[in-house]
């Protein structure tokens, strides 16, 4: 019996909805719905890359986050007027950034950059792994269209990443942690995985007090079980399956 | 018959959907559609005023405006990693503020603060006039919120507000503008009215070439059209009509 | 009988100056004074023109306002110091280079960009205005030294611009506000106009309450004679009349 | 038989040396040796608390962190000159400062703050790792300090924390990763660990391509016998052993 | 038979007028020119002093300092577009700031602050002395005011203060070096004294080679008889000669 | 007998250290030691020059400064976390470089920039004069390496340049001030010297009250005595003596 406040079993992830389509301009967008979890991830294809890959033929993959004002519960202050991102933010879009290098062929995709804008509509937990999720979507679906307009001969996609958080909750570990759970859990874990198992990221914190090495492995199984999840849907969102 | 790109009469407003609701965290929310123009609005209510305003009894209504970096036909940069705002966003922040103001009872409100976040998901030319459209509807919301919850004993709003774009598009004079006519208009021009038809802001600026007073004179005329239509909506999304 | 403040008539100017070659060292100089308003505008030729109008042939004009911290009645705080521009200064600069663009043949004057430089020794009400005003005068200045130097055949300038400010002060439209009247005006209304009548920028406020259209028409039809005076000043100026 | 660049067996730590007493000012100091990395930690005791944590009693512990512009093996732009600080840098000084907060009372401490400084004076690998091991050092001489003035009746530490990277070199897990490994590891982890064993931060990067779960576990256990000694010496410098 | 390019001798000063009034709001201002070198200085009494004298009863006097974009030979970038003031701008708004409090009884003129602007209206060397010169009649003229509206007993400055700069201009030693002389000088020295002969501040550079003591003599010699000079006009400006 | 509170003759020297070697990464490194004054001073080599000295065959000297955040007796902001350097930092690094280049062979040194970086990591007074004598000895020694890399045919420097405080406490000047000196000095100068006795930079301040020529005359000899000490360790230090 389940004491989760959303009612969910512990190994069980909220209502999962990658929607494609959203944006007309970018050339691959994907609303990345986890339960009241809303993030608009978009794909823009540039033909600049960053200095240090110029005349290289490789390309790059790059992540911006931002979370509108009113997007949490109570108003945040918006970054722009402030002057500048918090370290937070900086964390996020690093961490978006190097996920998705992790399974994209730079060297196949050629001297073009593609810019992830990973902007959080509503947040209720989980805001950096329903983007890393949808953010492979929008990537995927821009790389299709490169293919359809001719000027890349493959998806250049090595593999599935997707994402999930899990963590001690009442003493319990869960699978894909909601705002009230994520504001009271002891302990907190994203995990960036492979569609074929591998891990990119693990990002483990105790909130207040450490926790146990029995404790982390059972937060990586439940986080292999839901990316398992997770990638069915991406396959689905892009056409794969 | 029409010579416009999308096909609509000189006088003819795109689509208008005024959402309400998008926003499950503020206290007030609409989703202001102008054709393909996208606009989340949300209303903030906060304890605090401005300094110049403490301890007057008076309140204050203030407006934020962004854009979603891929909300545009190509890419444009993000402020808040930039650092810092435009001269362009300052400009419309104003404006939405001001243009609020003009329709609040500031006295009746008492001592409270309404930030409005204008965020632009999806552009196609007119803005901020969806922008001042929807953000009404959400500043009522709140204010209906306030009065349900026995902290207000009437909305303190005077009259509507609702703005619309007009311009001179290849020599015709035309309303609502979206992208493909603003781009290649000889004059654009900006009307914030009242629904009892007064001005609250007029901002009307020769692209190349100035315009006539006559032609200024059917602008203006067009807009008081248009703005009777959008008043109208408004009506019906926050339960007046 | 005037009851304004100054004693002026409803429809009349301040007492208008506008002196030349107040800078030693800039290609144009204009020190407007509107009253007790006093700006001083300078025209700086450069070379080199924004990165989207290189190798075009055209060239651009574009302005920069600013303050002296205490040009004020209570001083305000150095912007170089704080560190931005505020976005009254933005809102401001745009519009003169809008206005000024608006009457220069950029193509005639072939590559190359001047900056006009606003910048207020005194405030009084009205320094936007003031600014337009004596910046078409500099920028005359600037491109007459270029004819006189060979470097140009005739002066690339359409038509002349200059602007005013209208208001309606305890409900009576009057010309050329000043900082009393300004600062309770029910509505001010700034326009840019050409020499010969044409609309190049007008910017309506209503500051409480909303305003009719009779009253704005009122309103353009005092700039219209007011502009008339400013332009046989600018000619007298510039050596034209 | 090794095959690291520096001759070390793959779980052999650098030279470690925690110097204590390096600065004269500071409340508490120590000069952490990793090899030749070398990071100096002042903690500065500050009698004002953030302003969530006014009139609550309780404490905050928080860190900063820089490097010195030719820290590195090429210089690097300083940070004040730049303007802002890096998101790595903003990432690190995160870190540091949660996983003191981990091991601190802060209801103990009472309401004062206490500022850690990691500057890094020389850089070859492991600086993040460094600065946690070295901070806790200083964290604890300026809490006993505190102890000896009779401004608190014992240091209020629950735990010891130390820090460690090990990664996938060449094929290999490895403890303590220095420049050359760190910079051609094929996966990169810190781990902040307790000296009784707890997690209490885990930070794992495939640098290149996913690692798999059983790699995962074997840096775990290196770190865990990396910290084992970094404890040891950790209570050397504050007198416990 | 002088060989300085304006064909002074090398000891005579620029023409210099130090004109009072120039300035509607400011509590006191001078326009102070040393030949085409115009420096608008203006003083502001502000109620407000800085946190380190509150409930000292100590007053304050600072200074900022400025140059329009195009007082110099060619246009310098606006410090407020830039976002900062530079290193020399900071270097001699504290030099002026520190020059007026040497002669200023911070006590007798009890908790306020006067703060001086030196805004460059045009631009021939020695834009620094210029503004200490014209600020100390500034302060003068806003202290006397105090006086008169009572709020002061007597004008709390103990001696005046005023400055020079001199230099080695082709091997020969020279007072009041203006644009030409200061660009091609082999030192440059600025000689801050006060009425009665003392020294405030003295700030000596070689410009490509060091220059000896016998010179560094001269030059402060020099700068003695300067000051006598401006003193003495000072005096006039302020109506005690 | 000496009333300087370190017990101090008025014509004697802290113990003075310039330890070389303390950086292992860049080309020539100083740990200069003023007492308890402590400045890490490195040289780094670019091959860029600034813009002004592109295509020139000159190369450039240049300096930057930083105090770490506890070097100081309480703690001091971190510049880097604020946003940007104080006007003092700007002084002292502008002097810095200013005192290195009046001793460098520009033409010499060729096309290329070396950039001393001047730490502060424990501060006791003086923090400028030590920065600048260690700045020369890692110059020195980083054109030593280039001479030995046979990148140039000999150093560059035409002389030495060191740097000395001097004050007025208590009524008598003395020789090097330390932090409780100079904080009650009613005077203070900084003489930038050569080795061969020609002055580069004066800076001589009156705290509160101004001071006679006489007493600068007795701190200029005092700082030739001190310079002449300072410059026979740099001697030593760089291998010349």
């Amino acid at each position: 019996m389940s004491h989760r406040p959303s009612g969910r079993a512990f190994d069980q992830l909220r209502v999962i909805r990658l929607e494609t389509g959203f944006s007309r301009h970018a050339e691959g967008s994907c609303l990345a719905k986890f339960g009241d979890t809303h993030v608009l991830c978009t794909a823009s294809v540039e033909e600049r890359v960053p200095p240090f890959l110029r005349n290289t033929g490789k390309g790059w993959v790059t992540a911006e986050y931002g979370m509108l004002p009113r997007s949490t519960h109570t108003r945040t202050d918006r970054e722009a007027a402030k002057g500048k991102q918090s370290g937070r933010t900086h964390e996020i879009q690093r961490l978006i950034g190097r996920s998705l290098r992790a399974v994209t062929d730079l060297t196949a995709m050629g001297e073009m950059q593609i810019k992830l804008d990973c902007d959080v509509l509503q947040a209720d937990g989980g805001t950096r792994t329903a983007s890393i999720t949808g953010a492979w979507v929008a990537l995927h679906l821009a790389f299709q269209k490169l293919v359809e307009a001719g000027k890349l001969s493959a998806v250049p996609l090595i593999d599935q990443v997707a994402a999930i958080s899990c963590g001690i909750y009442e003493g319990q570990a869960v699978l894909d942690l909601d705002y009230p759970e994520d504001s009271s859990a002891q302990a907190d874990a994203n995990f960036v995985l492979t569609g074929t198992g591998g891990i990119v990221e693990v990002q483990g914190t105790a909130e207040e007090r450490p926790f146990s090495r029995d404790q982390f492995t059972q937060l990586l199984e439940l986080a292999e079980k839901g990316v398992t999840e997770l990638a069915l849907l991406q396959k689905k969102a892009v056409g794969l399956a």
